[in-house]
């Protein structure tokens, strides 16, 4: 997530944004709307494979037990710990049984171990003698820690960049600076979540980088997410060498009121640790093609999680959905005539190695990569998928899109970006890459934090997820014709 | 709140859950729907005054200040700490510039402080090497400590005390036991957050008594509250030797859910703290009747607060409204006949000695006491009153609901309980009492933790609130004849 924040924040933006879309009037969202080419037909034997993958994956709970295994029998999984490593062996464990060729593909990680995170402030105005207020907070990743006994500092509170440029170095050395930036609740209820989180999550990720250059001596930021429950949000944050930390909105608003009315200082300490690089694995299982093996349709999701959830909607149920496919393929013995490749990646979140170290081993083939696709925007119902691919891949999509219009889920919005973080080096590449798009309007709600837990999920959502991915994975494995690029 | 929660929990049931109502077929809802007798018009330059005070309260922010100071300035407030103490002097300060005879009554307190409150799911089925998992809670008042290392032991899950009876001593003894009663956040949401409240709140209250009956090393109850964002809510708990603690909704269903698999085995830490009794006091200020200055209407709220969140809508808001009454009136220079007596209440939370102590202190007056009244319930639209008066006042009455039927807080719901924990001793001894009757759809998702914050409150209803009281306590203190009881 740090290296690739930009990136995905810009992703995000384009597959949810209309005004962002609306800079590609080449490719509206709708091919229906403007594609005038008749698409060309699917086999019927396809058709009738399709919709029985479909409705198979309607009926099955597979998924949701993966999702159920995996946040509450393993937990957390941190790029780099115990969990993500038992995570590891359990879905490749999973995927053997399902009968897939199954390889752990290496990728050195940094452990990032969260450590105490307490702030109060110490100083405020009308302070009442002997008391302090506590400040509820949670470190970002990518951080540098505080002393361990923590430091103390003047909070300065800013709305902008430019603001923070505008108080100058002067008053902004030595000073712990807030970033106070509302993530719009109102925006995401009305469905542009991914455009009120890219709003606002630029703070987050930059914030520290800013404030440090100016000599501050730590950076806090507003959680970037949509709740009022004083529950702080985590995530990546590029390296500033000063810690950096998210306060909830409440203690926010708070630290901002009190400030309007004289000096705040507050007393912080963020020890997180950051260990030596470490072997983890993707997970990579094939299930091979019966006539073209050689060409590969990428389904995947990412196994590693933050820490203070237990990663249910980012992103457990990618993972799930993905295996949901070969799961289903197997249950209906269905042979897809590429190779459909499940991936289970690791360290979307704290560094996105990962797919760095599967690009660079998989580099003699990527030319082989007809497809790759991606969920880790949750698990609520999708809508269809965003998609980075050539206008003239709308038309062939389209009959596949007929078979999830009655899930709901036969929209195509294209996009100039990686709709997906895991899936971005392919998509740099030439790579189809589509995104399964869902509707995020909570979802920024509970993301990166301890809320991220598998209640957050209802399984018929999950369901038609599953349902949109298999088809869509093994319509590209089928296709007479590789997706044109 | 430990010695009273049954009373309360009654008094909520009867003020919010009409099946309760119910059995008091002689004190219907409306008493416009069922008085057929003539109501007895208000003088015109009363009706004038009232009007005057619902209007100026509709366009003033003196509570919300009060709330913000109280929550902002001075934080979570429990009894015998400093934060209580500040805001003791605070109220009595403000109080004493509009003019009010201000008196600190004492109350001995006892303090409780939180300690270390962490805990650990060590042993679980399908558990990975090396890994446990973190559950997230908070202790409950009035418990046991454990020892300083925490203790360990396996997790039974019950879903009522007859299901814990049936276990019986043999299967409970030395574990932990876990009350897994979901608040009903459907119930909540249709407007009987009362009765979903008295659902659960049994299992907080009594829980752990139950439990060490049972032999039980520790008491844990699924926390009482709507919301779902990892969220402990706290509370008292009747003593019972043991520790007693609060997990969230989503630990309870992890800890549930994996106590199906198999063995579940707990960590558990809560080092809580009960020192010995200090001083404490109600703020009890009298704005002095001009005729009958003898005889007194109470509006009041409690000062004291838990100490997860600022205490904002539990319960500054009510001391704030409480407050805003003696404000408005110096504002519009106008003078109550009876004494108007404000009072902020402490210990409403831990004990209750604060109206305990005030009903010891004025014994002598008790007689004299017109009415009582309470604001308890969050800073939510009002709708009107819950009132354990007579049916004789209930025409009365019903020119005041006319002035407060532009707020929308005409409703006067009769009760056979006390409307409030801090009014009870006064209704037991036959004072008529009315609590503020707030929509409290979305209360209970804040409600004892630490998103109790400044936030909650929307500044139109919480003028809407002062109108409401101001105007009905001006009116009992006014009416030619005391309230008959």
């Amino acid at each position: 997530m740090r290296r690739l924040i930009g990136f995905l924040m810009l992703g995000i933006l384009m597959f949810l944004e209309p005004a962002a879309a609306q800079q590609q009037p080449e490719n509206p969202f709708e091919p229906e709307l403007s594609t005038k080419e008749a698409a060309p037909p699917l086999a019927p034997g396809l058709v009738q494979e399709l919709t029985a993958l479909r409705d198979a994956a309607l009926a099955d709970d597979y998924a949701y037990r993966q999702v159920a295994h995996l946040t509450e029998n393993v937990g957390p999984r941190p790029a780099g710990s115990p969990q993500a490593q038992a995570a590891v062996e359990y879905v490749a464990d999973e995927l053997r049984k399902l009968g897939l060729e199954v390889r752990l593909e290496e990728v050195r990680v940094r452990r990032w171990i969260r450590g105490v995170e307490t702030a109060e402030l110490v100083e405020y105005p009308r302070q009442a003698p002997g008391t302090t207020q506590k400040i509820v907070l949670t470190a970002l990743g990518g951080n540098t820690p505080t002393p361990a006994e923590g430091l103390t500092a003047e909070v300065v509170v800013v709305n902008s960049f430019d603001q923070l440029r505008a108080l100058g170095r002067q008053r902004v050395a030595g000073k712990i600076v807030l970033f106070n930036v509302a993530f719009d609740r109102q925006k995401a209820a009305n469905g542009f979540a991914g455009e009120a989180y890219g709003e606002a999550v630029v703070y987050r990720s930059r914030g520290a980088k800013a404030a440090a250059e100016l000599g501050a001596a730590a950076s806090l930021v507003r959680s970037v997410g949509g709740a009022d429950y004083r529950l702080p949000h985590t995530g990546g944050s590029t390296p500033a060498g000063i810690p950096a930390g998210a306060v909830t909105s409440e203690d926010a608003d708070l630290i901002a009121h009190l400030a309007t009315q004289g000096r705040v200082r507050l007393h912080l300490m963020l020890t997180s640790q950051t260990g030596a690089d470490v072997a983890s694995y993707n997970v990579v299982a094939d299930l091979k093609g019966s006539e073209r093996p050689e060409q590969v349709v990428i389904v995947s999701g990412h196994l590693d999680s933050w820490d203070l959830g237990t990663g249910a909607i980012d992103d457990a149920a990618g993972v799930a959905i993905a295996m949901e496919t070969a799961q289903l393929l197997q249950q209906l013995h269905l042979h897809p005539k590429r190779t459909i490749r499940v991936i289970a990646w690791m360290d979307e979140e704290n560094g996105g190695r990962g797919h760095d170290a599967y690009v660079k081993a998989h580099e003699w083939e990527i030319a082989n990569h007809v497809a790759a696709m991606e969920s880790d925007l949750g698990a609520g119902h999708p809508l269809g998928f965003s998609a980075k691919i050539s206008a003239s891949a709308l038309p062939v999509l389209k009959p596949v899109q007929e078979i999830l219009r009655s899930v709901g889920a036969n929209l195509i919005k294209t996009t100039n970006y990686s709709p997906g973080a895991d899936i971005a080096p392919l998509a740099q590449k030439g790579v189809p890459t589509l995104g399964i798009l869902q509707d995020g309007r909570t979802y920024f709600n509970y993301h990166h934090s301890a809320a991220d837990t598998v209640d957050k999920i209802v399984p018929q959502e999950l369901r038609e997820n599953a349902a949109a991915i298999a088809v869509m994975g093994y319509a590209l494995a089928n296709l007479p014709e590789p997706l044109p690029r």
